[in-house]
C-alpha cells in the first residue's frame, strides 16, 4: 500500500510573532527542533513514506519556502492555493490530484506546524490509519489526551472495531469548557482531534460530493485539468470559487463511515510560545533557552534570544521573551494568545515592515 | 560670591545595564532629559554659575567622554582620578586644586548623576546654602522626603539658625528600616541627604585636617604641585595612596560645624531603572516608554526600545523592558537592583565584552 503524505500548510499564523511574520508563518520556524516544523514534518514519515511521496498545499507567499526547505518534494507536487481557503478546498484539491494518478491511493493529510515526540509511535498509528482507509473509512488520528485541554476540539469515541486499534466515533465535541475538559480527561472516553486524518482519495471525494455537493463541483472542474498545462489557469479561476470551510465541520462530523484511531505519540500543535515547554527541553528551572538568554532566578520562561546579543531576564516567572533580531516581544505565558494584538498594534501604527 | 562647582562623575555603576556600561556609566546616559545627566547637572547652575566654571572630578576611562560633553569646562578643570576612590579624596583634589586659585572661593560638590526637576528651586538652595559656606559652614542640601524610602541615609534637624532655611544637625541616620523610615516622612524632622555639598575650599581642607589627618598630608603633598607640571605625575604618585572613604562618613559625620539647607527642588537619585517614573513623564497607564516601544495592557512599565526596533509588552505590570541594541534586559521594578547580578553571569560566561 502505497501513502500519499499530504501537507497542510496554508497558515500564516500571528501568535509566534515576532519569530513568525506574514512571510515566514509558524511552519517555517525550528521550534520543535533545530528544523523547520514543516520539514520534521515530512522526515518523521520515513520509512512508511518518503518525503518525494509528499505532497504540500501551501499559499503563494509561501511556495518558494516550501520548496527551498523540502527540495526533494516534485514541484508539481506543491499545491499552490491562488488565495487562501479553509481546510475542506485544500485536502479536495490535493485529493483530485492524486486521485488522477492513483485513485484508490491513500491520503495521510499532515498539518505542517505540529509537532510529534515519538516518530515510530506516529507511524504506527498511520499505518493503523491506512489499514481502516483502505477499507473505505474516513479515518482521523487522535490523542489521548494529558491535560484538560479547553482549546481542542475532542472525539467521544464509539465502540471499537474488532481488535484493531480503531474506534467508531460517538461525537465530535467542540472546544469544552474547563469542568467538561476535565471531566474528559478523567473519563478516557474523549480524545483530542488532532487534524490528521487518512483516507482513500475516491473516499473523500465521495464524501466531499455528498456533504459539500458546491466544493465537489468544482473539484470536478478541476480534475479535467490535472496534469495539463491549462491547470494552473484552471485553479486560478476555479479554487477561489469554492466554499470556505473545514473538513471537520464540513464533511468529518456529518460522514458515517468515520473510523477514529487514538494514540499517544507525543503530540503537540504548539499553539503559542507557552506551548515550547512541551516540545522543547528545558533548564532546570523549567526555562525553554535559546541564543544568548540569560536566565537569572527565573521560572518556567520562555526566553528565546539571538547568539550575538545577551537577552537577561531577572527575577520573573512563566514569562514569554522572544528577541527576533528585529523586533522584540515580552509577554505573560498566560497571556501568550495575545501576541495577536502587537500584530494589530503594527499595522495601526504603520510599522507594517515588521508584520 | 563666586561658587566653584565641582562635579562628582567617578560612578561605575552597573545598575543600568545594558544602557550602561564600563565605558558609558549612568552619568553619560541621558535618563532624566535627552540630554546625560551629566550635561544636565552642568547646565541647570545657569545662571548662578557657568559651565566653564566647572570642575569635573572623574576617572581615566571617563575623561574623553566628559571633555566631549561639556566642552565648555577647561581642560583643566577636569581632575583625573588615576584610581577609583571614595568621595573624600575627589573631593579633597578638587578642595586642593581651587584653594591655589581662590583659596576662600565657595566649592558646590555635585553629583553627576542625579536628577533635578525644579532648577529655579535648587538654585536658590545653592545660594542658600552657598551664604552659609562663606560664614565657614559645611553645608549639606538635603531634601524633604516623600516617600518611606529605606535606600537612602537621613538627617535628623535640629535648631532653626535664624529666618534662613538653615538647619544644625541632630543627627546623621543610616539607611532606615521601612518602618522607621514611615516615622521620618511622618515626623517632618528627618531630610534625605542629597550628597550635594558646599563649602568654601579652605573650610572643607581645615576639616579634612582635623577628621583625615592621612588624606590631609596627600592633599598638602599635592597642592605643592597645582598649575605645575609636575602636576599629573605627582597626582598619579600620590592619589593612590589617599584613603578609600566617602566625605560623609569620613568628614561631615564627625564635624561640628555643620548646616542643612533642607528643600523641595523633585530631586532624584536616579537609582534604578524603577526610579525612572520620577524622572520622566508616563502614559495613561503609567508606562515611562522610549523608541519603539509597544505597549499593550501593560502598566506601570519602563519599556527603553530602540527606535528601529518593535519592543512589544503584553500584558504586564511594573516590568522593565530595555532594549540597548546589543543587548536585552527583563527585569520586575522591584528587583531592579538586581540588575547587577547580570553583570557578574556575564563576567562569568565569557561575556565581558557587554560589560
Amino acid at each position: 500500500m502505497k501513502i500519499h503524505p499530504v501537507i497542510i500548510a496554508g497558515g500564516s499564523g500571528t501568535r509566534f510573532w515576532p519569530l513568525s511574520r506574514k512571510s515566514r508563518p509558524k511552519q517555517f520556524l525550528p521550534l520543535g527542533s533545530s528544523r523547520p516544523l514543516i520539514v520534521d514534518t515530512a522526515l518523521r514519515l520515513q520509512p512508511l513514506a518518503r518525503v518525494s511521496d509528499c505532497y504540500v498545499v501551501c499559499g503563494k507567499a509561501h511556495a518558494a519556502a516550501v520548496r527551498r526547505l523540502l527540495p526533494k518534494v516534485p514541484a508539481s507536487q506543491v499545491l499552490v492555493e491562488p488565495v487562501a481557503r479553509n481546510t475542506a478546498p485544500a485536502i479536495g484539491l490535493a485529493a483530485a490530484v492524486i486521485a488522477q494518478r492513483d485513485p484508490g491511493g491513500v491520503l495521510a493529510i499532515l498539518p505542517s506546524d505540529h509537532h510529534v515526540a515519538n516518530a515510530p509511535a506516529f507511524r504506527q498509528a498511520l499505518a493503523d490509519a491506512a489499514g481502516y482507509a483502505q477499507q473505505g473509512a474516513l479515518v482521523a488520528l487522535a490523542v489521548a489526551p494529558t491535560r484538560a485541554e479547553t482549546g481542542y476540539g475532542y472525539v467521544q469515541l464509539g465502540a471499537r472495531l474488532g481488535p484493531g486499534p480503531g474506534h467508531r466515533v460517538r461525537a465530535f465535541v467542540e472546544k469544552p469548557d474547563l469542568a467538561r475538559a476535565k471531566r474528559y480527561l478523567a473519563g478516557g472516553k474523549h480524545v483530542w482531534n488532532a487534524g490528521i486524518f487518512v483516507f482513500r482519495a475516491d473516499t473523500i471525494l465521495s464524501a466531499i460530493a455528498l456533504h459539500l455537493p458546491e466544493l465537489a463541483r468544482g473539484l470536478d472542474a478541476l480534475a479535467a485539468h490535472v496534469g495539463k498545462r491549462s491547470f494552473a489557469g484552471a485553479l486560478a479561476r476555479i479554487f477561489p470559487t469554492l466554499p470556505n470551510i473545514s473538513i471537520d465541520y464540513g464533511v468529518l462530523e456529518k460522514a458515517k463511515n468515520i473510523v477514529v484511531v487514538p494514540s499517544a505519540f507525543g503530540w503537540s500543535d504548539v499553539g503559542s510560545f507557552a506551548a515550547l515547554p512541551e516540545v522543547r527541553s528545558a533548564d532546570d528551572a523549567g526555562n525553554v533557552l535559546g541564543g544568548l538568554a540569560l536566565p537569572i532566578d527565573a521560572q518556567g520562561c520562555v526566553i528565546l534570544g539571538q547568539t550575538h546579543r545577551p537577552l537577561a531576564v531577572v527575577g520573573v516567572r512563566e514569562l514569554v521573551v522572544i528577541d527576533a533580531g528585529d523586533a522584540v516581544l515580552v509577554c505573560p505565558k498566560s497571556k501568550a494568545q495575545e501576541v495577536r494584538k502587537v500584530v494589530d498594534a503594527l499595522g495601526a501604527r504603520n510599522l507594517k515592515r515588521f508584520l
